[in-house]
Order: C-alpha cells, then structure tokens, then sequence
C-alpha cells in the first residue's frame, strides 16, 4: 500500500490555502479498523460543502438524510468487515446530465429543471449497488455544453472550475467528496480536473456503460471520473464496470479491482499539442521539469525533436481542435435541435452557435473529419510497439480568470479523439495554482496506462 | 407513378371484411391538385380510430387537436403547392417507447406513467420539421420486451396484433394512419407488420438516429416504419434520414426522396430458417407458391437444395434464436435492472426472466455471442457477388390467437441480426389474414433492397 500511503500524504499539493482531497481508498485501512467510518468521512464532507459550497456552489441539490442513511448503511457493513466493494461508503457526487432517480436532472437548462428521469445512468445503477454514498448532482455546462453555470474554482474563487464537469472537478478539489462523475465529449474531465486539483480519469471510449447519460457527441461521449486520488478513480471506474460493464458491444474496462501495480514505463511520447501555443512559460517550465526528471528516473522521453514516431503524432494533431469540433457539432444536431425547437430564449448563444455550426457541414464533411480522427488513431497505434504511453500538460495552464469562459480545450480533446484513456495528475503546479499532467494510452488497455500514470505519479512526487 | 397506382388499387388485401389501409403517398396526386387535404384524410382517420380503436385499442393517447392544427398547416401548404416534404400532412402514430415532447413517454410501465420527455426524439424531430401530423402515441410493449398491453389484431380481435410495436402495426393496419414508428431489437417491426396486414421496413442498423428512444440492446436496436404502402414506408425512413441521418457514425440511409424504381433482382435466396419448423402448412403454400410466381417471373431461386451458398446460410442460422436472445438479455441489463430497482412488483414477469437471462451469462458467453453474430454477417456479406436479395416468410403464419403471446421471432430476428434492411409485404394469405412476405438486403444497400421488394411487390400482384 505504498503508493496509497503516498497519495494521502502528498494530497495536499501547494501551500497550506490549497484545499485537501479526501482520498477514500487511502481510508480502506482505517474503516477496515474502525478507527474512521463511512458516517464520519461523510459528516467531514458535508462540514466542507456548509462551510465552502456558498462560495464554490459545485452541487446543483444535495439529498443529505439519504447520504446519511446510506453511509450509515456503509458503516455496518465495515463493521461486520463485509463491505460491497472498494466503493462502498465511498462519497461520490453526480455530475448533473447524469440520470438519477432519487433526485432530478436538470442538465443546468431550463427546459430541464426538475426533471425525472426515473430510473439510474447505468453508471448510478452499479455504484449504488456497490454501497456508494451519493451526496447529490453537481453543476454542469448547459448540456455539457452551452453556458457555464455558477461553479468557482475551490483554489481561488475569481476563476473557472473549467468545464462541462465544473461541478464534479470543484466538488472533488474542494474536498466535499472522494470522487464525482463526469463526462467527457472534448474536454470536459481532464481539464476542470487539472484546474481544480483533482484526479480525473477518462478511460476508453465506451469502456464504462455511457447509457443515462444525456447524450451530446455519440462517437465522443465519454464517462470520466473525478477523483480524490488515482485508487480513487480507479475504484469507481472499476466497479462501474464490473456492476454493468461497458456500452455494448464494448466488453468494459479490464483490470484488477485495486489500483494496479506501478509499472515504470520504458518510452512515453512527451507531446505539447496546438496547446503548447496557448501555455504560459511558468507551466511550460513546470512541464519540461516533468519530464527531465522523468528522464533523470530512466525513462526515454520521445519529443519531435529526437523522434520520428513523436513528430509524426505532433504533425497529425495539427488541426485536431478544428476535426473534434467539426465531428462534435455535426453529431450534436440532435438532441440540441430538439431543445432549440421549444424556444430560442431556452438556449444559450453557445448552443445556438453550435447548431450553426452543425448545419454549415455536409455529411462529406462530416465523413472527412471522421476519416481526419481514424488517421490519427493509426498513428498512435504505430507506435505501440517501442513506446509505452504519451505524456501532456492537461490544460493551457492553471485555471484561468473568469467564469464565462471554461479554458482551452486544446490538450484534453487529442486523447479524446484517439478514444485511449486519459488522465489528469495535480503533479504540477503555476501561479500558485493547482495543474494536471496528462498521462495517456492506447484504446481499451486503460489498466496499463493507469500503472504507467501510478508509476509517473510516485517518480515525481518523489 | 405506376407503382403507387398499383399500391393504392391492391391496399384492400383480403375479402372486403378486412379493413383498407390509408397510403398516403398515393394521395399526394390527389393533394396536389385539390381533389384530397391533409385534414380530410386526417378526419377520415380519425373517423376509423373512433370506430374502431375501442376494440383494437392501438392508442395510448392521441391529441386530435395538435393533429388536426398540423394538418390544417399542411392543408395549406398543399394548397400553395409548396409540400415541406414527402411527408408533409401524413397521419402518424409514434410508438409509446419514442420522447415526444408534447405527449408523454409512458413505455407501457407504471414507472413511466404520465413521463415528460421534454424532448421530441431525433426521429419524431426530423418528421415533425417535415409536417408530418402526429396523431398519438401507440402501444408498445412493456418497454418494448416486456408484458404486451391491450391491443388487438384490427383483423380479429381475438388475436395479437405481434409485439412489441404492436399499437404501431394494428394502427396501420386498421387503417387509422399511413405510418406509425415501430423499433426492432428482434422481431418487433416486421412480425407485427406482417400479422396486422401492413407494410414493415427495418432498415439497416443506425441507418436512421435512434437517439431518444428507449435502448434495448443497443447493438440491435432498430428505428422500424410500419406504413400503409411501400412508398409510405420509405417517404418516412428517407425523411428522418434527411432531417437528422443515422446514428453517429452511421451518415444515414441513402437514396432517392421518392420510393426507389422498381428493381428485377436476378437471384434471390429462399430462406426457411428455423421459423419453418413451427409454421401451418398453409403458410408454407403461400410462400412456396409466391417463390415459385417470382421463379415464372424470371427470378433464379436459390434454396440449400439447390446452392451452397443457401444452405450454408441457413446451417448458419440454426442458432440464431438462442445466439439473439444471448444478445439481447445481456444488453438489456440496462436499463432493465434499473427499473427493478424501483420494486419488483413494478416490472412484469417477462422482464425479470430477460435479467435472469443476462445475469447467468459471463462476458465471455456475451463475446461468443457476437462472435457468433459476426459469423452470420460474413455469411451474408459472401454472398453479395451473385445474391441480389433474400426472402423469407415474415412470421410464422398469420397472427395466432390470445393476447398474452405474441408469436414467434424466428423468421424476423435473422436481419435483424444480419443488420441489414428488411421489409414486410402484405402479399400473403392464409387462415384468411394477412401473412407478411420479407425481403431483406445487405447492410447499408437499403435503397436497393426497397427497390427489390418494390419489384417483388409488383411481380407478386400481377
């Protein structure tokens, strides 16, 4: 449990201001033992969502008295040292275009509000049955997309959370729970995880069960994880996959159910993506730093500048913000249409926008962006054979000012697109400020990159 | 036009007991010129559904004055001879498993009873841009795969009208609309169709968005049209492909506007499959009888009797009962097990078997399972060089009595399987009901095999 250990130790990443995770899997030995419970874990949380939510307003409704029942619920299943799963007891917050059927999914529109789905997201569905305490839905981007929601950086309240997911990043950053779902159609885990201070883990595409999930890009949509540690998202990915697997046909994500063991990786690709551009020199620096000292732990950092595999992968990313868009507004014509049709004051200008944007292409575009993202994926897996995963800054810097704009989504849609799993790391650090390295993999080996991501992470913390 | 002529002149299939289907697209002529409006043939249909629906039931709720205001729209379109599209003024019934935003989405369960969707499905987005006059919603099935709900075959009321889209069918088929949304997952497009006396067209998988329909098994869910003509049929399927395409990735069903000219295929496969075995021996006639007819016509018969390539094909469908139902229980486990969350006695008996099902299949079963289905594919995909198309009963007979069963799958699930287009023809009789005729094609090639059946259609009715 080294690595466990670690993780509870170096949660706190900046000065003594930054807000602590609260890491569950880290406090497996302690409920085990009694000396902590699922009850009382809760109650810290909910003291941290009274003391700060006013202010980060990461929960959209909160149902505590059934967090409560179900932790109590938790709590005896510690005591008589049979609980459900890695997750049980575990506080998870929902991201708020996930359905639920306990409490209602507004998708942060009005033609949403007080919505009940009636049922659980298949990703609901497996973590309730694994014992999960469910604190209650945070913020999202309209649909995931559109205008931003109230949400604040838990780091400094003046900035964005990042977005879609700004709930679930700043609910996790904050420390008002151990792991929140997210989504992910560009952007929308990886960065809110690297501007909050968060774990975030978006495995392949369809590895987890997407199903419940108000769709956007249907070839992009993604279920993410953010978490509190990397045993965290790996837990709840983990037992999400194995309560109902993956989106049909996909088999669902493989792996042990504990974190799995840190694997030092032999090669990784050091890429900078059409992000690099947009990066200020104190996350450029922190980013190089990275990886010499990756570098200086016997790891071959492959760049553009000493490898032909690297450069190619450079070249192919050229225009992938414009293919991902492209590929994202053409997909997303229905359902935004279909909210559209009720009303144009019940949208906003982004989503207007979107759907402009959508209508301009033609099916050959659309065919040809499609064909763009396929050429890339080849190149990623050309190079499977001598490298062992690929390394990013996970956002432009740290989280920017401002609320009306949720950052560049420039570093974090490239491994959406390849459809390999991804992660935020809060290795890093600008500005005072919390900043994710990104550590990806191939499709459908996600298990593998999390080793690599377990390995990247004890290296740097040193 | 001589197609439609012919479709309008042998819409009455039986004795003059049997009730006359309502083509629209044989209308249009009579539109345009103002012999016939939108809202006349509305009220003729609502003229049938008040006479008949208390006995066939095929309803769940219809809104006549959201009807009668689009067709009157429709009306005057018509009258400056500017139609939306080809389905500008067509009557349409919406399966109760399809969100409709200004109907609710009740799915034949007591979960959903009285559900807003607050959103038109992809399909019901693109008709309704059209100006196709949506008459009500229809009975499904328990979600579409569970208890059958009360309605009633339109030409004996003492026998099912098949499942699941069985208010879809028996609306056409009484002639209260021209077309109803139908869904396939296994059977429940082209049985229903086949047993109620109308026109079924599945076409291809995600040749049309299925997106805001309730999921099944997503990797055989289909969007299916059940409709009062050929061209009916492909006026809607062509129209939701034009308005909003396939389901991403798919680009859609591809295509003339109007139905496909009528194509002589050269060979055609018999197909028996397992469906043989359980079905009357005046079916069988009927069929051989129609096989022999396409034969004088000029047709070459391919049956394992006499080609390879017929009899391998039907060795590879020996399992396809077995190899579907693995498939679909499996998939089903969502959102299935979500709904049993919400108390036992709120799903029928049918829907905890399906999760049973599921539940003692491991991954590996599922994988062997689509394995399996793979083969099928490649089976049918062999064939391509010298098969123009496949034909098959619908279903096996003419609608069985009682309301509980449904009737057998074992003719329709092959294609649906096989993921390419299939359709229903009213051309068949026997017990003095209407027994379907299939034809099927290959994936993607759905304007082709609508051009065939087109074909069979007039070769059939002399």
């Amino acid at each position: 449990m080294t690595t466990e250990t670690n993780l509870a130790h170096t949660s706190r990443l900046y000065d003594s201001a930054s807000p602590p995770l609260v890491p569950f899997s880290a406090a497996r030995g302690d409920l085990a033992e009694g000396r902590d419970s699922p009850r009382a874990l809760l109650e810290r949380c909910i003291q941290t969502i009274e003391g700060r939510d006013a202010s980060v307003q990461a929960f959209v409704v909160t149902d505590l008295p059934a967090a409560r029942a179900a932790a109590d619920a938790a709590t005896a299943r510690w005591k008589e040292s049979r609980p459900l799963s890695p997750v049980d007891g575990m506080p998870i917050g929902i991201k708020d275009i996930i359905e639920t059927r306990d409490l209602p999914t507004a998708m942060n529109n009005p033609i949403y509000h007080g919505w009940d789905a009636r049922r659980d997201a298949a990703c609901v569905l497996a973590l309730r049955h694994a014992g999960a305490v469910f604190v209650g839905k945070t913020v999202t981007a309209e649909f995931a997309c559109g205008e931003s929601g109230p949400t604040t950086n838990p780091h400094d309240a003046a900035r964005t959370p990042g977005g879609s997911s700004r709930g679930s990043a700043a609910a996790v950053g904050a420390g008002m729970v151990s792991a929140a779902l997210a989504t992910q159609t560009q952007a929308s885990t990886i960065r809110p995880a690297s501007y909050c201070g968060a774990y975030g883990f978006k495995p392949s595409l369809h590895a987890l069960h997407i199903g419940g999930i108000n769709p956007l890009a249907p070839t992009q949509d993604h279920l993410g994880i953010i978490a509190a540690s990397l045993a965290d998202a790996w837990a709840v990915a983990r037992v999400i996959s194995g309560g109902v697997g993956g989106m049909p046909p996909h088999p669902g994500l493989q792996g042990p159910m504990e974190l799995p063991e840190p694997r030092r990786p032999g090669a990784v690709i050091g890429l900078r993506t059409r992000g690099w551009s947009e990066t200020d020199d104190e996350s450029k620096a922190a980013y190089d730093d990275a990886l010499a000292r990756l570098g200086a732990a016997g790891v071959t950092i492959l760049t553009p500048e000493n490898d032909p595999d690297a450069d190619a992968l450079e070249t192919e990313l050229a225009d992938a913000n414009e293919v991902s868009m492209d590929i994202f507004a053409y997909e997303i014509a229905w359902p935004l249409r279909a909210y559209l049709g009720q009303g144009e004051e019940r949208v906003g200008t982004r989503i207007r926008e979107l759907i402009e944007h959508g209508g301009r292409m033609s099916r050959a575009d659309y065919q040809r962006a499609l064909g763009r993202r396929d050429a890339l994926r080849t190149r990623v897996n050309a190079c499977a054979s001598r490298v062992d995963g690929f390394v990013a800054l996970a956002s432009s810097g740290p989280a920017i000012e401002g609320h009306a704009y949720s950052g560049s989504r420039s570093y974090a849609l490239p491994w959406t697109m390849v459809a390999g799993p991804s992660l935020s790391l809060p290795l890093l650090s600008a500005a005072d400020l919390p900043l994710g390295l990104q550590v990806m993999g191939y499709r459908d080996r996600d298990a593998e990159a999390v080793a690599v991501a377990a390995w990247i992470e004890r290296a740097l913390r040193g």
